[in-house]
């Protein structure tokens, strides 16, 4: 009986799990992918994901490792599994890894996106999947306050004061605000703006506290220099509201290229 | 107390109504206009639409008129109509027009698009939203299939043997089937793919059974000329399945311009 190591990399819509950590009180995606995971392998299977995702958080590529002495070739695994996973959940990869990949651990960078719908009326094809802003954003405003967070910093304020973790130092690589084009022709359609933020690492509700933040200084509420302001404060009390969770990605998951696959 | 006429445009996402049209067993997105009119307008209202949609189709623009004595002004219909609504239906716009209006008779032109997937394994944030093809498509053969059934045809084979219409005549302007680039960075991701109809009406069932068809040349199993042979049949046993609705938008209603405001 020998162990091997597969990473597995999947997909979710948020929108009907208590988020992708096993609960006891609902639903999460780690249990959807380990009953499954015990039926395909035949044994008990737990997984190790690279982060947790809060409730109706969405994850285009999340990525997760576990053991298993199964003998099925990692390819197979993924029609296997998508045959018997709920619709909202994808595996989209499997592959052997070596035995120390650590899916947490060996995490070298993450991106996440956030969607947001800046016009006046609410869109019946992207309410989960975007947050409805109705007042115009000042998107200039928003990408100045965003260069404040870009680097290396503590962002205690930018942290959800219910978190565990000691090290608030974390390093944003990039903030990227981006309008694309909607094939509008009625007066009330705007735009559909994506935020996406490239990290080491991002604390417990940090993205959706920087895209609350953001969106207040595009609608002019505060200051851009504020948010420098909040920055070094270290104290969650100055920075804006917690975005909601339905506009929140997680987009990407990157490795160590070592650790990548064999 | 004097009667005018109002035409409001309005979506939905499709996937939890029976339909458009009022249904004696089960919700409909007429039924939940009509509620929520009644009380706005503070009289009984019924609407009459460019048509209907079936069951778990999606509208981006669905037009429909109706007639009231209120004196409340047509734009301040947007936001007292969507307070009330549910979320997975939006009030577009609201205008007055003419007495003479009709929502039904003067559509000039209609826009419906159908999207597809085409991966080999499905995508949770789609499901509700596309038909996934898990084989390969020939884009090329389905466009060459295609334009057979552009122009004025009997569309007698693409529709649905339960329609009550006697004239099996339409005209199509445009197919037009294009792929659209996905964010793609896993192996096992694909092809977006939009079919759009354009024509001065469609037939019961006529996109999706057009649709079921392209499908099935670009996997190869009829040719090309096989659909110039289906539509001279003027029989529906000929020619493919009905695709599934949730791919199918009713995308834009178009009418005479003097029709369509005061």
């Amino acid at each position: 009986m020998e162990w091997r190591k597969i990473k597995l990399t999947f997909g979710y819509q948020g929108t009907a799990y208590y988020g992708l950590q096993r609960q006891t009180n609902g639903p999460s995606v780690q249990l959807e992918i380990e009953k499954v995971l015990a039926r395909v392998l035949q044994h008990e299977t737990v997984i190790v994901a690279s982060g947790r995702t809060d409730s109706g958080v969405h994850a285009r590529e999340q990525v997760a490792h576990f053991r298993t002495t199964s003998r099925i070739p990692a390819e197979r695994l993924i029609p296997a599994m998508n045959t018997l996973l709920p619709d909202d959940i994808v595996v989209l990869n499997a592959e052997d890894v070596p035995m120390d990949f650590h899916a947490r651990y060996h995490v070298v960078e993450k991106t996440y996106r956030y969607r947001l719908l800046n016009q006046s009326i609410p869109d019946p094809f992207l309410r989960e999947w975007s947050q409805h802003i109705k007042a115009p954003l000042d998107l200039e405003k928003m990408r100045a306050a965003a260069d404040y967070l870009i680097g290396t910093h503590d962002f205690t304020s930018f942290c959800s004061v219910r978190t565990r973790v000691e090290d608030k130092v974390r390093t944003i690589y990039e903030i990227r605000i981006e309008e694309y084009e909607r094939d509008a022709t009625l007066p009330h359609q705007g735009k559909d703006i994506w935020l996406t933020f490239r990290g080491n690492g991002f604390l417990y509700n940090m993205v959706r506290i920087i895209v609350g933040t953001l969106v207040e200084v595009g609608k002019g509420k505060w200051q851009v220099d504020d948010v420098k302001t909040m920055l070094e404060a270290k104290n969650r009390d100055v920075a804006g509201i917690t975005a909601p969770p339905h506009g929140l990605y997680l987009w990407k998951v990157e490795y160590r290229k070592s650790c990548d696959s064999k």
